[in-house]
């Protein structure tokens, strides 16, 4: 598969818990569906099984461990994401950071059992240095912008331009703060490979048209 | 429900995990109506919802974070396993520790959403301490057991003797080395409500015979 | 000794590190000596040795961890404190949190030392639960409040009631927000030991006269 | 000054901790001496000053926080370490780990005040991941022969070449179960700047003796 263009993070809103996730991957795969954007789904890991079976979208994980068989007493095992049908996960959120041992051991575990990892980072230096360790794709959030009503993409630029400079576009998303076309836009015409969303569409007054927005954000970029 | 007598750990074994899980699972339930034992189950975040819609066991998770409806990426919501109809979760335990102001507050958070909570300590101190934050029930393992061949019940009877006098038995549970009939009849007997069981089910050549002479301990333990 | 009555917490502040931390450390002692109260410092480990040297006030550290004699680069062992002439240590400070087994093993080790420990809590129950592992003091001190322009006497009076009884009053500071002789008052009146202080003093305009107005609130405190 | 070609860490060990930690300064500045090869010393923060003031050869901490003037309890300060005459600090270390975006912001804070930041990493790939947030040095150490009795100059010399290829060797030290003039000579060799070592000097029979051996394996391997 093609790197995902739009990750819409779930995290841990109620109204993307249980059936709403379900609710709401299907409006995913539907925007997906009539845009032609790749768009995957980062789920909470009860969630995951639920929403892999019944939706045909990329579902990814939000955290993993660098566990493997044995004793890791509530951790996210990468086997046990894959067993469910994931098809990677998200790794070294803002909300979970984790030591770059451990990103280093996590993405050596997960890329065993087959997951597609993008590693998170808050700036263009750490997704570069966390670019060494050879995740799939680095998504470059400012977390002080995360939630936020200002995007990444208006209110730093540099950091998106920087990013795309130092880590190379193919393999990058940027997040925090995006809300609408014309930020998705931005991003992709300064060559980015697409965007990490969260409350920009699990908050929208109307899901399916604010990601539906963003989707058509990805086609104008890349219009130029 | 009644507190529940035996707590398998699944942790992140392969031979319980996705399919295997529902397996083993079905193998407590078996073992549980045979002796009318009360047998929980602690699963992985993401083979919960399998296991609770295809077996009639209380099924835990293995850890919860205080987090509720809101930005927690990569967090496991007391919420999420609600709705996904876990009956309670362990917390603490010690491949997986948080701050004790961290207990607090997801005790708190798992409470108002219904969860039964087991916390872990390692000893009957610590186990004290945290039972002062009114979990449902504690469990004490000494960590340097866990997964060996030696039982608490045989190396540090004083603990299991600490634990009840401290604590009070009938919300206690006791974990690491428990391997056989013997081990749980002494526990019982000493007043502990049950047993925290992991390697010496999903290890055993014959977990279900390993079970069933666990359970038919517990009631030996009552017998006296 | 007697257990202190005022603990003033250099933090990181500039004008309480190096020299400055030196002349904070001697208006302390000069305060003590005026008004017969037992005041006692907590400063940056770097700082200990020579406010030990320079003056004639019980030192304490900020934080230590279970550290021995060994292979713990980058910890604070209670024996490297101990080595330098200091009194005991705070522990588990709002801004330096650790698990309740790290709590545990901590006490033991620096009792072992012979350090002094006044484990922090967040709440009265938090205070109890670690008042279970046998700290030599308690404070308690509601994090929202630390740092803040209202005192935890005036804001939450119930916490203060509750920690007394909860945990006793003679090994118990209060701590958050407190900046004045009846804030400092309230608190003894209400059966408290003492505070635990930081910014009310490293931040006054008069840091000598602030300390004597909450030492003469000490004194106010114990008259009724 | 110059990178420095051999630091030894004290950690917390009893005999490099006060007064010892002196006289085990005092043969490393005397060995630098005689050899002309630039030694510092990596000691516990409470041991800082009187090291500094006491001996004429580069004094560094072990671990700091990204911890700035203000409400920081228990932290190492870059500031505090610097009041002291800290020449840098190790950060990062095995026994000490912290988030990538901590080692950024630790970076950014210690160079804004003066410190020589020597980043520590388990492999070649962390190493250069870390060098990538531009300390002024990189220590690679497999943690697995910490402390141990193979180098790993003998067991994994594979991880010195690729670090020197990844890295750059001007800046790169290397460490784990370094004992002898032979382990220092062939990292030297290998194009690596100098080591890192800790029991190797903190735990031997005559420390004065088999730090020379060192020095004079820097010297070996400098003349090829």
């Amino acid at each position: 598969m093609e790197n995902p263009q739009i990750i819409v993070n779930f995290k841990t809103y109620a109204n993307a818990t249980g059936f709403n996730a379900l609710n709401l991957a299907r409006i995913v795969e539907k925007v997906g569906k009539d845009t032609g954007v790749i768009i995957g789904v980062a789920v909470q890991a009860v969630d995951l099984s639920r929403v892999v079976e019944n939706t045909n979208i990329p579902v990814f994980g939000q955290h993993f461990d660098a566990a493997s068989d044995g004793a890791y007493t509530g951790h996210i095992a990468p086997h046990g994401l894959k067993n469910h049908g994931a098809h990677g996960s998200l790794l070294n959120h803002s909300e979970k950071r984790i030591s770059i041992d451990d990103i280093e051991e996590a993405i050596d575990v997960g890329r065993r059992e087959g997951l597609f990892i993008i590693a998170c980072a808050d700036t263009a230096y750490t997704g570069k240095a966390i670019s060494e360790l050879d995740p799939h794709m680095i998504a470059v959030e400012p977390p002080e912008l995360i939630g936020g009503d200002v995007s990444v993409c208006t209110a730093k630029p540099q950091i998106v331009t920087d990013a795309v400079a130092m880590i190379g576009g193919d393999r990058l998303l940027i997040g925090a703060g995006i809300k609408n076309r014309e930020d998705v836009k931005s991003a992709v015409k300064a060559g980015v490979r697409g965007v990490l969303v969260a409350s920009g569409i699990t908050r929208a007054y109307d899901p399916e048209s604010a990601l539906r927005e963003m989707a058509l954000g990805i086609l104008d970029g890349l219009k130029g």
